[in-house]
C-alpha cells in the first residue's frame, strides 16, 4: 500500500525549505505580483479520495493548460479533421517556432505550442456559439465548479504584450490556416490563458484524463481513443523544449503554465496538480518539476 | 561612341516580341489588373541626354523600390546610429525571413527586406513631422516632379491582406526594434509601397544615386559616402533571392518592385529604370531583368 | 481475458491481404533483395506465455533498432554522466538534422537519431574491451541465443554508401564530441547496425524493457530508473520524424529500423516485434505500424 | 592626380601604430606560429607602376583567396555548366552552412565557400590531368612566378584537423555532387589553400580581374563576361559573412583567407593586396579591412 498523505508532505516540506525557487514570470504586472511562496499540490486518486497540502486551494492563472481544454473541446466537435489544421509532432526546436510554422507552410507542429492552440482556438471561435462564455462554461463543467472565471485584467495585459502571439496569428492568416480574423482569435485564446483554477479544480477538471473521457459528475466528453491521444500528444509536447526531459525525469502526460501551474495523470490511476509560481530557464515551475519527479519515483507509478 | 538610341530600340523591339512575358502580381486586385503587355524603359545619361522607349510615362505601383528612398532618407536623417537596428547583409533564405529575424533577435538583415524597411518606416514615423507626407514631398523634391501621389486603393488592399508584414512588425515589436505602433508604422509603410511614379519619374529621382547623392536640381540629399554605401546595399541586397544572380548577370547597384519596376544605375554614368509587369518566379519583373541584361552586354558598361 | 492469438491471427491476416506494402530500402543492395511478402510477429507476455504469427523466426536487419542496445549498454556503464554528451529531447526537424546539429554546438538531440547513436557508438569503443565483439555478446546475452550475428556485407554496404553518417561523425568530432576516430566509431556503429535477428529474438532481447531491467535469464542489465528513461526515450523519439504519430496512434514505447522490424512494449505487461520489410514514406515499416495500431485498439493495452 | 606613394605609406603608417591587430588563426600549428607585426601592401595599376610598402615581398599562406583562382579554371573550363553544380547567391547564414545545403539539396550557395570551393575542386580533379600540378603551375602562370609553391605542412595540417571540411565534402557526396573520392577532393582542396604567395605575387596573379581575362603577360585566361561574372560573386560573397559590410564599406571586388591575406581589384584601374596576420571576428583581417577601406576613401576609387 502506497502512503499517500505521508509521502505528499514529505515532497511539501523538503521542496517548501529549497532556497531556490526559480523566477516568477514577469512579462505581464499581474503574474509578476504572484508571491513566489505559494506552493500547493493535489492528488486525485481515480477510484479512491483525494489528498491536498499548502495552496491548493488558492487559484492562479492556468495560462497554457489552458490549451488541453481547447484541445479536448475542438477533437470532440470536430473529430480527425483537426488534424488538417495542426500536426502532432513534438517541435523539437525551441528558438526558432516561427520559423518552423514557415518552413511547414502554416501548418503548426502541435496543438499545445502557442502557434496550434491559436488555430484551435479559431477552430472553437467558428464553432461555439459564444465563444468566451461557451468555452467558460465547458471548464466549470469539467471541473463541477461554477465559480471558475477570467482575470480580465490578464488578458487585457496579454493583449497589450502579446506582439509574438500577434506574429504567430498573422503568419497563420497568410498561410490561410486561420478563417477568423487575428484580433477576434486572439481575444479568445488571451481569455482562455486568463481562467484562474486551484490546484483543486485542476484536478478534477483533469479527471477526464484519466478515466477514458469521463468526468466526475460522469459525463462523456470524448471516446477514450480521443482521450487516449490527447495523453500521447501532453507527453510528448506537454512542457516546451523541456517534454522530453519531464517524459524522461517524470513519465507522465501533462502540461505546464507559465503561471506556475503543472496538471499530470496516470490514466486510471490519478490525476495530480502543483503549483508553484517560480520558473526555471524553460519557463516549467521549479518546484512543481521536482515535486512530480519525485512523486513517481517514490511511488514507483508511471507510465514507464 | 555609344548609339544609345538604337540599342534601347533594339532591346524593346526583341523582348516585346517574346511571348512568356511571366506573371502580373495577384495578391491584390489593383496589381492583378494591370495590362501585362506595358513595356517601357527610360535611360538619364548623369552628363548627357536621356533616352526612352514604350510606356515610359506611365504610372505604375513603385512598390519596393520605395525602400531605396526610405532607406536614403532615413540614413541621412541618423547617419550611422541607423545601423544599430538594421545590418547590412545580404538575407541569402528566401524562405524563412522570418526565422532569420528569430535567431538574429530582431535586427533585420538589410534595410530591402520587408522587416528591414518596416524597421526603417518605424525611424520615419519618429523622425518626420507629419510622416506620409513629408516623405511624399520627398520623392517628389527628388523627381521634381508634384504630380506623383500615394494611391489609396493600393494602400488599403495592401494592409487588409498583408498578414507576413503584421507578423514581421510584431516580432519585430516583440524584440524591442519598433518605436512606434504596429498599425501606425504598418500604415506609413502601405503607403511607401503605394506610391505611383512612371520610368521617367523613377529615373529623374534616382539621378542621385549616380551623381553622389545630389539631385537634378543640384540639390545635396546626401553625402557621396553614403550613396557609395546605399548602392552597395543595392548590389548586394536589392533583388530578393535573386541578387546575386542580379550582380552576376547585370552587374549594377538596383531594386526592384512587385509592380514590375526596376530602378539601376552606373555611379557616374547613367540611371536607368524599366517597366513591365510580368514577374519571374522570384518575384522580379521578367523582362526588365532581360533588359538590363542585354544593355550592360551591349554598352559594356557595369560595375564590374 | 484477452484472446491473444485469435487477435495476433486476425491482424496477421488482414495486413497480408493488402496490396499495398511500402517500399523496401533501397541504399543497399542487402536491403532491397529482401522479399517484401515477409511479415511477422511476436508477441512475449511478462507473466505468460508468447505468440507468433507468420516469419517470426527469419533473421532480418535490425539497423536502428541497434541503438536502443547501444543505448541501455552506455547509460548502464556511464550513467547520467552520458547526458553531458547527448540531449533527450525529441528532434522534431527531419529535414536538417545537421543544421540541428550545427545550431547546438555539435549536442545531438537524443541517442536515437544517427548523430545520437554515432555519439553512443563512440563512448562504447571507449569503453569495452574489443568494442565489436563486446556488443555482440551483450546482444546474445540479452536475447539468449548465441546464435546472432553482424552482417558484415551489410556493414560494408553501409560503409561504402554511408556518407550522411560520415557528415555527422565529422561534425561531431569538429565539436570535440567524438574521443575516438570517425573510421573506428563508423566501423563499430555499422556493424551494430548489420546485426541480424527475428522477431523472436527481438521480442526475447527486448524483454527486460518491460521488466525494470531484468532479463529473461533472471539477470540485471540497468537499474528500474534507467530502464524507465530509455522507455520514455524511445516513445518520444523512437520512430524519426513519426515518434509523435506513433505515441498518437499506438500509445507504447518502441522503436523501427529501416530494415523492416519494429520493437515495442508496454511496462510489466508484454514485448511486441513486428517484421515487413515495406517501409512508409517516413522510413517506418507500413504493415508493422498498423499491426501495432491494430493490436493496441483491439485490446485496450497502451500506456495511456 | 592622386599620390599613391605618399596614401600607402600614410594608410601603412597609421595602421602599424594600432595596438589591437586582431587574432593571428590558431586551429593548425603552421599558422598560429606566423609572427601578427607583419603588414605589407601591395598595388599594381593596370596602366601604370606598382607601389608596396612593408612585408609585401615575404609569401603566406593564401587559404581562401585560391577559391577564386579554382573557380576561374573551372569556369574556363566549364563555361556556364559550371552553374548546373553550384549557386551564386550570397549564404547570408554564417552559423549554418551545412544546413543550407542540406535544406538546398547539396547545391552550393556559391563557390567562395567551403561547400561550393569543395564541388570547384572536385570539378579541376576531374578535368586537369595530375591536377595538384596543373593547378599549381596555373598559378604560376598567373603569376609569372615558378617559384610559387605549395606548403606540405598546412596541407597536412589541415587534413588532420579539417573535420568540417570532411563533414561538407560527404554531405556533397551524398547529395551525389562530389565525382570523386572525399578523399581525392579534399587532398586537392588542403593543397590549393596551403599555396604561398607574398602580397607581390597576389597582385600580379590578380592582375587579370583587373583587364579582362588577359594576365600581365597579354595571355587571356576567361572571357571579359567571365571574369565581370567572378568580379561580381567576390563582391557578394568574397568576405564570409562580411561581405555585404565589405561592400558597404570598401566597395571593391575581393576575396579574402585565414592567412591574413585580402585580395582585390577595381576593374580597368588597379589591384591592391593586403598581408597582416590578425584576424577579426569573422574571420577577415582586421588591419587589412582597414587599409583597403582608407585607401577607397582617400583615393575616391570604388566601384560605387
Amino acid at each position: 500500500m502506497i502512503d499517500y498523505p505521508n509521502i505528499l508532505n514529505e515532497i511539501y516540506t523538503n521542496l517548501n525549505k529549497q532556497t531556490n525557487k526559480g523566477k516568477v514570470a514577469s512579462y505581464i504586472p499581474e503574474l509578476s505580483k504572484v508571491d513566489i511562496n505559494n506552493f500547493g499540490i493535489r492528488l486525485n486518486l481515480v477510484d479512491g479520495p483525494s489528498y491536498s497540502v499548502g495552496n491548493y486551494n488558492t487559484p492562479f492563472s492556468i495560462q497554457s493548460i489552458s490549451k488541453v481544454f481547447t484541445l479536448l473541446k475542438a477533437f470532440s466537435l470536430l473529430g480527425n479533421d483537426l488534424w488538417k489544421r495542426v500536426d502532432v509532432e513534438p517541435s523539437g526546436n525551441p528558438f526558432n517556432h516561427l520559423s518552423l510554422l514557415e518552413l511547414e507552410h502554416g501548418i503548426p507542429r502541435n496543438p499545445l505550442i502557442n502557434a496550434g492552440a491559436i488555430v484551435i482556438a479559431d477552430i472553437l471561435v467558428s464553432n461555439l456559439k459564444d465563444p468566451k462564455t461557451g468555452f467558460l462554461n465547458f471548464i466549470r463543467d469539467l471541473a463541477n465548479d461554477d465559480s471558475i472565471n477570467f482575470d480580465e485584467s490578464v488578458a487585457r495585459s496579454e493583449k497589450e504584450t502579446g506582439f509574438r502571439n500577434y506574429a504567430a496569428a498573422n503568419l497563420l492568416k497568410s498561410f490561410k490556416n486561420l478563417n477568423n480574423s487575428v484580433e477576434e482569435v486572439l481575444d479568445f485564446y488571451f481569455h482562455q490563458c486568463s481562467i484562474q483554477m486551484s490546484c483543486k479544480q485542476l484536478a478534477d477538471a483533469f479527471y477526464l484524463f484519466a478515466n477514458h473521457g469521463t468526468c466526475q459528475r460522469n459525463k462523456s466528453h470524448a471516446t477514450p481513443s480521443q482521450i487516449k491521444r490527447i495523453n500521447a500528444i501532453m507527453l510528448t509536447c506537454g512542457f516546451y523544449d523541456e517534454a522530453g526531459e519531464f517524459a524522461f525525469e517524470v513519465g507522465l502526460p501533462g502540461k505546464s503554465g507559465v503561471g506556475g501551474g503543472i496538471a499530470a495523470l496516470l490514466p486510471k490511476k490519478f490525476t495530480i496538480t502543483t503549483w508553484s509560481p517560480g520558473l526555471n530557464t524553460k519557463g516549467n515551475s521549479l518546484l512543481g518539476m521536482q515535486a512530480l519527479e519525485q512523486f513517481t519515483t517514490k511511488t514507483g507509478l508511471s507510465i514507464f
